[in-house]
């Protein structure tokens, strides 16, 4: 049966079968959920690449957390899928100036099937140019820089707009590459991923958005990271150098 | 007010109040996104420890991720939360005559204020004797592994009872952290981190749990651990000699 074939095909090693493959892209500062999430989704099912200049450790948004490089960027001359993860605003604000890391960008993207991000990644998908004319989504935080980059901007957990797939902010990684499974690997191999994955949630508190945390909480959060946003903003004022 | 200093003891460094300690045991095989996930949520709240026998990098269930430890169990006295994180049932089936590994959970465990898991993570609590008397839970294919160790399974996303936290599969541990932060820092505290984390879940499609995925796409995932499955129970029909 259809069933058996597409399960089988996912608990099973798929040696004989080309895999699809993922680069997702590493830097100081990356946000480990939004790429860890995606990661155990995607690694039963597809190659993947963490990608960086270098095989040395980058810092995480986690102080107890380091991250190792799989492979360097001139390791790797093409991916199926492009995948780039958010970091809080000022490592980001730091890669917007690093036209070395987004030409990387650029250049992988130029060969991807899919070009994607989770969080604040999509910053870096729109200064490397990767964005233009299409809509895109970010951390509900990083909306108004995204709109700086003259993207179109819509507030959804995940937007998708023909090859371009970006995701809002941290756990919607997770929604996101079910997304992606679903239309790169079939319905049953994301319904059996989401499975081992346990993925039902029921978060026990409704504050994971701005309407859901309300005004005061959310005023609070946007001003511990207004200077870094405005930051981001009065940098992406100036186009990117590529 | 109340929210401004809750928030505020949240964004800004506590550095000059004594942090409550968060242990989070590695060890080969590790699921990541079992701890990433509750990590990032605790990692602004609490000093937290990746504690193994020594610092060497242990593997993961995801190939092209390796994690390093930030201390030795011999380094640790004493931790006010213990968090053991699940992995795939060979690796759990692996510890479960480990002597050394549950005593260490026993020792750590009997100093803590909470004693907590995530997924299969509660198969070794179990098995160092911490679950005694205890309603828990577990990732779904693991429950009957769970009851064989004559402990109350109940089949809910986090189960709290006394000072025991269980979580199920893989995801289910950011709806515990958010849990355990809501208890332990106050309510402001967990929704700016909900907020932070934009955990506003929306799955694209609803097989995370056995009835949402179905009896035939169950069916398989639980064929395919079957052996390990058997494998775990036939190894706890034996206590552990601690």
């Amino acid at each position: 049966t259809t069933l058996f074939r597409s399960a089988c095909s996912c608990a099973m090693s798929e040696q004989n079968e080309k895999k699809l493959a993922v680069g997702i892209v590493l830097y100081d500062g990356v946000t480990q959920l939004d790429y860890i999430g995606p990661l155990t989704a995607f690694a039963p099912h597809f190659r993947t690449y963490l990608l960086h200049h270098t095989l040395d450790a980058v810092t995480t948004d986690i102080d107890a957390v380091i991250a190792l490089p799989t492979a360097t960027f001139d390791q790797v001359d093409q991916v199926d899928i492009l995948m780039v993860p958010g970091a809080p605003h000022k490592h980001i604000n730091r890669l917007l100036c690093d036209t070395r890391f987004l030409a990387q960008l650029r250049r992988l993207g130029s060969g991807a099937q899919y070009i994607t991000s989770v969080c604040t990644g999509s910053l870096l998908l729109a200064r490397a140019g990767l964005l233009d004319g299409f809509r895109a989504t970010s951390h509900w935080s990083a909306l108004e820089v995204l709109a700086a980059m003259g993207i179109e901007t819509v507030k959804q957990r995940v937007v998708h707009d023909r090859n371009r797939i970006t995701a809002g902010g941290v756990t919607a990684g997770i929604d996101f590459s079910l997304t992606l499974l679903e239309k790169l690997k079939g319905i049953d191999a994301a319904k059996l991923t989401q499975l081992m994955m346990e993925y039902d949630p029921a978060p026990p508190i409704n504050a994971g958005s701005p309407e859901g945390a309300g005004e005061k909480l959310t005023a609070f959060a946007r001003q511990s990271s207004k200077k870094d946003v405005d930051e981001g903003i009065r940098i992406v004022a100036t186009p990117a150098s590529l």
